[in-house]
């Protein structure tokens, strides 16, 4: 199987097949990592630029790691002393690193759509690392990859995304991602937070998190961006924390083997109490070990020749 | 052949010979860029340090490219952190990197004659990737491979230079290495951005972009330094635009199949407008690609130990 | 011979046989750096993080050459733009990266006792690279290594170091290291700069340097931080260096073999003067380039398998 197109842009454009496939070969990549020698290099000889136009050391090391456990030569273009500010145009700048001919970049942005317009520009795979609150795919393909090891399947699983839906790429993201897989999702939040008409993603809308985590199989709670908090969305972190945080209270209405997830980087007792992020109900440190697996899997399948063995 | 010194820090240091054979050998590296594998291990074992005192993404990109194509091992060593935040002289930064033992030390200043200055320090190579308005000898000499790739010969070739020649270390290197190669050069601009006795150089001065671009083969535009831009020297970008800013008109008044050049990062509008640049008579994307053969060329001929076949 | 502990937090917590261990393997990844292709791919798959939290480029870039000697992947994890400005906790951006699956973090911190905090969470090695006044292991080996390699033996020397010990944590490694191999220390300097009960630790205060630096093998200078130097606790850098400075005179006072060692970067005419930091006394890029080999060793001796033969 191939995957359909040189990019992967959102969920939005996958198919259903695409994304088992993308989640059979993070598998594969996840005894990679058990090794004592953690690489293959399998894609030798080919070259990443991670072009960050939005900080994330998170994310970006994750992609990284991923690129070189692959043998692949990473290179890390810094937004905040690149040429953009001497004037250049985004576009200038990526058709110019185009030029030096990598096999993919890895594009985060702040304006949605980026990914799109700079995958339309270059020959390169693009690979969106967050364009907006547009999407986050290897967010959600990682968020797969945890419910479907933990799980055996996603589909029928019953999953609560908690937080502030309207502004989240990871909520969009997820919700393409669970939907196509078979996963029943709910939302919850503020009404300030919930998006209109979000209800034709195809999922329920609860404005009260009791009610949303109810029998759910999966919580994820997304991450309150305290460095852009918006002073009209929320009277208060406190408020957000005793009505949308998930802490121990949460955990006992809620199912017992129920899995909580986040995309981190947690905001300790704002969206998640600290017992309930530590505790064996937790799965975000298993996400994180995921993201690696994932983003391996797109660099094999979008760069690869398909000829080698990637698990020898 | 073998290169009379072991630093490159200007073409005004480089005979004709040794120019071509960089050109030579850069061809070679361009057949690299072509495979799968766009990598050959020649400099395996070797180190590379990226001295950037002055923020370039795009040319520090070339080189780490360029270093990591040939198996170098590439360190990046970021100026705005580095200890001469902390009192340190730049010369003591430098023996303090050279006993670390690299091979070569890429290295960017503010400071015209920087570069000359560390070379006699250290034991290791250095490539002048910028000092001042003095030279810049890795970007004329991709300008000299991309005008003999396409022509065949730099010999008896007319190139226009327009811009701020007198600030400009890209026209200066250019000029040095146009003139070696046997090319007639003209430079073209406000009266305030031509230095004095610049005929010296072996040049001719227009004041008029329209004259000088006349029966020419090469328009190289330079960029206007925005980000330093010196009320002094231009009454404003839009007269500056006018005057001596390359669009369709200057392109209907010069030869059909003339060359058009610019360093990068443009700016659309001021020096060349969008409809040049993106035009076919437009050769900056090539320029770039050739930024990473010539960057591959002398780090093989600096550092390589001659007794291996790079294009196997 | 294999250390007992998985981390190197401080030299406190090394035994004498270790640190000769330690120096005996330095010794012999130093020869890897005399080769043409100067890489041994011992640790290649291994993955090594570089978390400075206060910035350092030459401590980081000596890390990070020396796990590329060893084919090491190395990440540099940038405090500045990390998650850590988003809120998130030290100890959650840490295990965040285990879960990525490191083979060593390099710790820098301002906060002493960090090391130990994260060495205690992750199932990671942890190298302390300076916890802030408490300790910096890898300059004090590579201070151990710099005079044994010099004198032959540790044991017996007498070695004055001069400066801020209180607020050194290069002091006090360089303190438990040299008393734990025989070495008979002194400390001078200002007596706001002399912590309260240092004879505990088994050196000899003195307050004037004239009488500390008599007889002495090796004198060690310490860096005045210049950056963020404290009123309380000097009056003027002029009258430190009147004082406190090693200069042509104090040099004419010492042994006439005496060694000079300074951990850099150094202020010139302040701790030390210019003609004794470029002196033939002088063994301050000794100590840089036993820097990479210590780093080797520590990165060989807790990543390695114990089978590979290192000098092959």
């Amino acid at each position: 199987m191939k995957l359909r197109t040189k990019d992967i842009l959102g969920l939005e454009y996958l198919s259903s097949e695409e994304i088992s496939f993308i989640l059979d070969t993070a598998r594969s990549m996840k005894k990679i990592s058990t090794h004592s020698t953690k690489k293959v290099p399998a894609l030798r000889g080919k070259t990443i630029i991670n072009l960050f136009y939005e900080s994330s050391t998170r994310t970006r090391t994750s992609f990284e790691l991923a690129g070189k456990r692959l043998g692949v030569d990473v290179i890390n273009f810094n937004f905040s002393t690149s040429s953009t500010s001497k004037g250049e145009t985004l576009k200038d700048t990526v058709v110019n690193l185009q030029a030096m001919d990598p096999d993919i970049l890895v594009l985060r942005h702040s304006a949605p759509g980026t990914a799109k317009l700079i995958a339309e520009t270059v020959a390169a795979s693009v690979i969106n690392a967050g364009d907006g609150a547009h999407e986050h795919p290897t967010q959600a393909l990682l968020d797969l990859l945890t419910i479907k090891e933990s799980r055996g399947t996603i589909k029928g699983q019953h999953v609560a995304i908690i937080g502030d839906i309207a502004h989240s790429r990871v909520a969009r993201s997820d919700i393409w991602g669970l939907t196509k897989m078979g996963a029943k999702v709910r939302v919850a939040g503020p009404p300030t937070m919930i998006p209109p008409c979000i209800e034709k993603m195809g999922v329920k809308v609860f404005y009260s998190v009791d009610k949303a985590i109810q029998d759910v199989d999966v919580i994820m709670c997304l991450r309150i961006q305290l460095e852009r908090q918006n002073k009209y969305l929320l009277p208060s972190l406190r408020e957000y924390a005793r009505f949308f945080g998930i802490n121990r209270i949460s955990l006992s209405r809620a199912k017992e083997n129920v899995m909580i997830m986040h995309p981190g980087p947690i905001n300790r007792g704002v969206e998640i109490a600290s017992e309930v992020a530590d505790s064996k109900s937790s799965f975000i440190l298993g996400q994180v070990a995921n993201g690696v697996a994932v983003r391996m899997a797109l660099f094999y399948l979008l760069a690869g020749e398909g000829e080698e063995n990637v698990t020898h």
